[in-house]
């Protein structure tokens, strides 16, 4: 008995030095984990949050919902899209998931057969590619670039998508994330634009992953691809988990804005998919509902975390800089920081090396670059308190000069 | 823009016509669904279950949980089974999901290529079938036969399982469904050790679904496979929803009790699945933690609940029974009635006719036998109250008669 030959694509690095990580735990090292990004783990979920939990729990909201999603919380995410982006959602185009997560499983389910193709840019969130591969497709790997501040070149993009369709390779959706998992880049109105206009000519599907949307800072301005995207058929995907510090909810929702027959089709079949496997978690589907619905008490608790995150974020990105062993473009959105290593100055072999001779070393736990395809970078987590970031730092220092060359 | 290929395997008959039942409610008729076989709408959730919940809540862990499933339930999990079953698990071999649907997802993933077969009997769980195509693969179809009580006649099955190993396709798992849905049939443990053997010789992963494991009634004894197949890799499906009532947390769960290397493989597999959608619902995870340490209580409840289910199903199949239109085995397990109708005596088409038309005309909705692969059949839920079951069973002979011949 042997497993499937897709089974190999079910890697996520993000976690794969948790084992030594706990050990070293057991052993009692302090391990300072810096490599998933759980802001409920740093942040409070708000109590209101909580508390809009507690009732639904109370209230008797424990039997299966609606496959797509409760309709009060499909109506608050409308809501939601009316507000802050003035753009009309109908409810009914709006499918919640059990995380994001479970919004990229179906999308890939529902666009991709085997051998076609979705344009990933690298570095990418690590679950995109995966995903992809188990249901048989391949990325067309593009760039965010890290001497445009991890912005996309917009020319080299066009040629590349011209290539791939000579060679009649079918590509299905482009995907970009605005705020950027690794890098923390939140994209140009400009670049977001030409990206519209590439997909509208080459009739593909346009993805944005926009989960990061509220957490932005360093003065930048976050444009949501349904501002630009108006007639040309595109998903967003967002949910509660970072906005709301409630990651352990797992409340995800996909809206699909507009109406024409490509995305009557995606967001219906996004339905058959959540209705075969009938359901997700109730309670906190009513939690995430009323916690959109209270715009003021969210404003309020969001702000005060958007502003502590960039305090952090800003803290690492300027302690990397001060190193001599690494570079990074200073994060404005999210809460990760993605510097390059100069492996010129190290002598080791490369970000795998770094991250686990780091954690063996040093106690603190990165994520290697090479997960998110962009080799010779690390990710940090920039959520811990400054005390806990400045420590790690400073360890991840001390590593540098001990490994250097 | 096209979608994939297996889109058109997304298909879930037990909710198909929820569109005409719905625009029928707004229209002010009041239409009974016996459609979902969801315990938590009739029966509350026990409060003690609720109130673990919202400690969980109230003490903030509200965060990503190990993607397998947080330790408290994969410990509970195990002790459950040592304690019930006298089997030992460890466990880091119980893998947690997000509802027993999210476990089918990850062991297709990890089991099936394209082209290779799974043995599923019929009438089946609906979603077994979507799952299995969805990544490429194929139902060898055997029986549950209806003469004999909705058991399994073993030498049709060997004979049948040696044919299609003649014709060379694969066959990765055989799949049973204890006790059952669509048929609320107990297996007998003779029929179990029989399919124990048959999955031994032919290098067959046994999967046995065990979901309604403590909800059996009549007089029937329920045998888990996992106290047969010793020896012999096989996982067991099973989960929070229906024991405990609580369908909307969508705390699901694999054990995979063996140690042998292939049984190490899945469940390391089915781990890595889970990895790449990071987690599940958090504070539903400690709540059936909770619930399952919590022995007496839980006995209390279940007990409660299973003799008024008892009741239920006795009572539908009793009023099936007496009807000329149609007849049932008598449930002993779980909580549906499958009755056969009589075709010859209906001037209908065929079990769709039949459901879709006594929706419309007497406001009652099942589900299509044929959505389990049994065609002339129908699944009517037995949870709701015995008067609105014999509301519904008046209203379906009343239908029958009118549209006799």
């Amino acid at each position: 008995m042997e497993l499937s030959i897709r089974s190999r694509y079910a890697i996520n690095p993000i976690q794969e030095e948790d084992t030594v990580a706990y050990s070293l735990m057991k052993a009692g090292k302090e391990v300072i984990k810096l490599n998933r990004g759980d802001p409920a783990v740093y942040f409070k979920t708000p109590k209101y949050v909580v508390d809009a939990y507690v009732k639904a729990l109370r209230e008797g909201k424990t039997f299966y919902a609606d496959p797509t999603g409760v309709k009060e919380l499909r109506e608050a995410v409308s809501k939601r899209y009316k507000s802050i982006y003035n753009i009309n959602v109908n409810p009914d185009n709006v499918i919640v998931t059990q995380g994001l997560s479970e919004a990229i499983i179906f999308l890939n389910a529902a666009l991709i057969n085997e051998g076609e193709k979705a344009v990933i840019f690298k570095p990418y969130y690590t679950q995109y590619i995966p995903d992809l591969e188990i249901f048989g497709g391949r990325a067309v790997l593009e760039r965010y670039d890290e001497r445009i501040n991890w912005n996309i070149d917009i020319d080299s993009l066009e040629k590349s998508i011209k290539r791939d369709f000579k060679k009649s390779n079918k590509i299905k959706y482009m995907l970009i994330t605005n705020p950027n998992n690794p890098t923390g880049t939140v994209l140009d109105r400009k670049v977001l634009g030409d990206i519209v206009e590439i997909a509208k000519n080459h009739d593909i599907m346009l993805i944005s992953d926009e989960i990061y949307d509220e957490i932005v800072f360093n003065g930048a301005k976050f444009t949501s691809i349904s501002k630009l995207a108006k007639g040309v058929p595109h998903m967003i995907l967002n949910g509660g988990s970072k906005d709301f510090a409630a990651t352990g909810f797992r409340v995800g929702f996909v809206v699909v804005p507009e109406e024409d027959k490509v995305s009557k089709a995606v967001s219906s079949k996004l339905g058959d998919f959540a209705k075969i496997r009938l359901s997700g978690n109730t309670p906190a589907q009513y939690a995430i509902a009323e916690a959109l619905n209270k715009e003021r008490e969210h404003k309020d608790a969001v702000r005060k975390m958007v502003s502590a995150i960039g305090k952090r974020a800003s803290l690492v990105s300027r302690l990397v800089n001060e190193s001599e062993f690494m570079d990074a473009v200073e994060p404005k959105g999210a809460f990760y920081v993605f510097p390059k290593l100069d492996m010129k100055r190290l002598a080791l072999k490369n970000d795998t090396e770094f991250v686990d001779k780091l954690l063996k070393e040093e106690y603190v736990q990165l994520t290697r670059g090479s997960g998110f395809g962009e080799s010779n970078h690390v990710r940090i987590v920039a959520l811990a308190t400054e005390n806990v970031l400045e420590d790690a730092m400073q360890r991840i220092e001390r590593f540098c000069r001990r490994h250097s060359k």
